[in-house]
């Protein structure tokens, strides 16, 4: 079985030394979120994490959850129910959740770590009280007031769940096509009919009432992504005034058999005329849709991070104690039959790697965390812009690479195991299964790639990429003088120079033919996130050298960082290389000529 | 379920219009191997595949073998017998083998085709014939006559299988550390006494007999891998004559649970006392090892390659159905709801990656096949010795690319697929997670790594890699004015050039430091991977524009070499940029800083 210790003292280094996130949420107006209170809430939650859901990991994946035709529920693995109560409990549920609704009221970023080492210590458990969050939003964002006043509390407290209600069996990227119906009722409310496909948490025994938001048709609405209607549908009924009424008519129809988060239930959601209530405008259900998306493309991004530390810590641990072969310069430790397989070199790359992936990737995404706070509270209507901008700009960066790289360094764990990680009771290769979903779900890399070059660079001229190079300019000018990284300062700013030709060169292209956007799009996002991860390690060693870190945790930020920037940035010349060749490599074979 | 068709047209493409097989083969003595012989053999055992054993894959893998501990014996899942008998009855067993033995006589070449057949169709079932060739080469090449008389037939028949026991709790890629001793017994047999893990099909219900290639230590043998034996101990008792006795001390322990290749029995194997036979010199078993290590290597590679092909069949399927969302460039099939996924340039990234890693690593290992047979047959000695260095550079490189290929495009076919592809039932994720294994037995990509630069390299001067480079300047020399290959020459010229180099800087680096070797082999191993896979796409086109195959197969594999020069070859850039910057970003962190 695999071990997981959370990595308190890194998380707190990203939020504190990196970000200096106490001064910034005194800035931001959050009062209470003191480096104590902070801190103590990240202990505490620590302690959930591996002591509560790190133990159940592994039976969610030999148990998974369980489907009763006969009655259409879900029945979650042994033990998930019992720690789910401890986590409503323990009010984890709504920490950066509006106090108005029942929440803690903490800044975004700091529910960063938080997530992190729920999807570390346990996936699957962890998607339960994931998709609360973005049906929080939505009907926070979007919702009536009486819906907000109904649903938003129980959900922040976590006495019911949420879910996402998208995917249909003929489509899941493109929502254009959807079929599902909401016929108006003479109440008000409206009759939902249809099948959802891929919804995670559809059905399940942990709370009493499951609110799914549902995009659905109004009768006679526009083809296309103009014509959807975003709805609140909770399986058991609740009417305006907040009672609770009965059974609703959605049911699940069958549970999903993947190839991990065995934990997660997967559901195939069968609504039939269910009692519904529209949330937002007829036809502009897009716009809640990408609400409660974005909040959760960060979150998946989150377990791909989670996911990679977990195997790490596991394969480092092996590597220490694993005793095969010498070093090849001669015994290191010449007491033992062989040495430890952390000698070698090949050894400690994949490991290194992993390190370098991990607490670079750490760091980019407590930052969009912090980001979010930023375009919320801060004072000065332009920050907020740009920081509004720079959270757009990265999410399809972390969702994607965090998720890219987490199948990445479960790869690596399994590899340093050798043939011991390819056994199930050694606990790494359900890592790597459980990884596998990351870049599938909540919009595939593919997608996130357009996401990043289609929307945020070139229709939205690129703001949150201009903000993102601003920092890289100005982290550059500020650190010109500082020894501590002074081999940095000359390849980040050639990377990042190279990235804005980059995107001026795709810019152009593709005014002439737009196939070059989705031939460059994955390129390019792979190549932005190695940018933005140098710039990360960079800024982490700059931290670090100035922080009261001690010596051997400021020796692994500098020599990981030289790590990175000597075997991993350059990733960037393939991409580099394939984004200059075009679109015609990929578009001039017919579609027939593909087969051998 | 995932489909399979056996690609017949690339594979007689490879083998008689790239490799000219047909006449190579009359030149090597191979009377029998004509083209129609050849053909025949091909398209019954392609019916085999698809028909008896592809069907026979999912079920393999959602019932696995199953372990009785009472008695000690494993059955294989429902189908697997059947299927083994009517292979054997085909007798397909001894395709390549000796007819001395019992087998067919036909070059090793024409088995490479045969072997992907069945590891695209089953992986797993593949495995129980799979072993026997290793113990077969073994005995041939090392076994006193008796043993070869007694226990060749049987073997090359398919009426018995073989194993290779190496492997310890303690030890796999370390064999010197292995414990099992072998005790003389007083009729000149020994008494095997330990255990060996991950023996694949150690135990199974398909034949009478097993018979175990096993390393074990002689009474004061000297320490390390010197002091290894190898021994030949049949699950029931052979005496030298031939007869049958009883059952022998030799029982399986468990089966592992695996992450995959669940239809193939992984066992635990307990000697205690049995009886087996010294093969070749006491104290010099790792070199009949090696004898059988190698034969398997490149069986593995072929089994990388296999589910890729699968994998990519699937996923090109997929994406002419699914329909989902419009070409950027405007709908390309205006009378459907959407245009099928494969008009996406990024859905073709995937495909034309896995079509070119497919069908170029298809002929860079049916290449290494052939020159097994010029290695044993060819009329001119310094050609055998020249084939034979060859085979011996191609093995780790065969091993470690296709299968990190087989990863790499089982992944993407996953990723055609969408959400759809992590769903078991749709079949593609079982076989990533077969696919996951081949990096990981017969020796994990760093040790194929380590194989390459460190001995192929270093100790036997590079033989290998001058033969594979005297071909790469043969063909550019010839080609210099094919207009088919323009295009190609200068970039496989550059990058075999920077491939000479690099080996150079490396070996430089190597006599000052060893580390350098280990710091540097897997980049080293991919880069060679690249550059052999960039030689055989000029090649292929050269081969396919030269033949008399259609004008869509010539469009197919011009484009998809255009595609492999622009867009995968450039990974030798970031593998050559790792192996410039040295050990030190590898060697210089602790081994206890490492933690975050």
């Amino acid at each position: 079985m695999s071990q997981y210790k959370v990595p308190l003292r890194d998380m707190q280094f990203v939020l504190f030394d990196v970000l200096d996130g106490e001064a910034e949420f005194q800035r931001l107006g959050f009062t209470d979120a003191t480096r104590d209170l902070l801190d103590a809430v990240l202990e505490e939650s620590a302690r959930f994490a591996e002591n509560v859901l790190a133990p159940l990991n592994e039976v969610g994946d030999r148990e998974g959850c369980t489907f009763d035709k006969a009655t259409g529920k879900v029945t979650t693995p042994a033990g998930f129910k019992q720690a789910y109560e401890q986590y409503v409990d323990g009010g984890w549920t709504g920490l950066v959740s509006s106090v108005e609704f029942g929440g803690q009221g903490l800044p975004q970023a700091a529910g960063f770590p938080q997530k992190e080492m729920i999807d570390a210590a346990n996936l699957a458990w962890g998607n339960f009280p994931l998709l609360s969050h973005g049906a929080t939003e939505a009907l926070l964002h979007h919702g009536e007031d009486w819906q907000r006043e109904v649903f938003l509390k129980p959900l922040v407290e976590g006495r019911w769940t949420g879910t996402m209600c998208l995917t249909e069996p003929h489509c899941g990227t493109d929502l254009g096509l959807l079929k599902t119906r909401a016929e108006p009722n003479e109440d008000g409310s409206y009759a939902i009919t249809g099948t959802k496909i891929f919804i995670t948490a559809g059905d399940h025994d942990l709370t009493d009432n499951i609110i799914h938001l549902v995009l659905a048709r109004l009768p006679e609405a526009p083809a296309g992504s103009k014509g959807i209607s975003l709805f609140v549908v909770p399986k058991v009924r609740v009417a305006r005034d907040g009672s609770i009424g009965e059974a609703n008519a959605v049911r699940c129809g069958s549970i999903e058999h993947k190839m991990g988060i065995h934990g997660s239930a997967t559901c195939v959601m069968n609504f039939d005329g269910a009692q519904g209530y529209l949330v937002g405008q007829p036809h502009k259900g897009m716009v809640g849709m990408f609400t409660m998306m974005n909040a959760a493309r960060l979150a998946v991004g989150l377990q791909g991070l989670g996911l990679s530390d977990r195997a790490f810590q596991n394969a480092l641990a092996y590597s220490r104690d694993r005793l095969q072969m010498r070093a090849l310069s001669g015994p290191k430790f010449p007491d033992k039959p062989a040495d430890p397989i952390i000698v070698h070199p090949d050894v400690r790359r994949m490991l290194l790697t992993c390190k370098a992936l991990i607490e670079g990737g750490r760091a980019m995404s407590y930052h969009a965390g912090l980001q979010i706070d930023v375009s919320h509270n801060a004072p000065d209507e332009n920050e907020r812009e740009q920081a509004d901008a720079l959270v757009g700009f990265m999410t399809p960066i972390v969702k994607a690479c965090l998720t890219e790289w987490g199948v990445e360094c479960t790869y690596h764990a399994v590899q340093c195991y050798g043939g011991h990680g390819y056994i199930a009771e050694n606990g790494v290769e359900q890592l790597a299964r459980d990884a596998r979903i990351t870049t599938l779900y909540e919009g595939t890399t593919g997608i996130q790639a357009l996401d990043l070059l289609g929307r945020k660079i070139l229709q939205l001229q690129g703001a949150g990429f201009k903000v993102m190079l601003g920092m890289i300019e100005q982290f550059c000018a500020d650190n010109a003088g500082n020894t501590a990284v002074a081999g940095f300062i000359a390849p980040l700013r050639a990377t990042a120079a190279q990235w804005q030709q980059l995107t001026m060169q795709i810019g152009k292209r593709a005014a002439a033919n737009p196939e070059e956007i989705g031939a460059a799009a994955y390129d390019y996002l792979m190549y932005s996130g190695y940018v933005a991860l140098a710039y990360w390690w960079a800024r982490s060693v700059a931290a670090s050298e100035a922080s009261a870190q001690p010596d051997s945790f400021k020796a692994g930020k500098r020599e990981t960082a030289k790590f990175y920037f000597a075997r991993i940035l350059p990733r960037t010349l393939g991409h580099a290389a394939a984004i200059e060749s075009g679109s015609d490599p990929l578009m001039t074979l017919e579609a027939e000529q593909f087969d051998t």
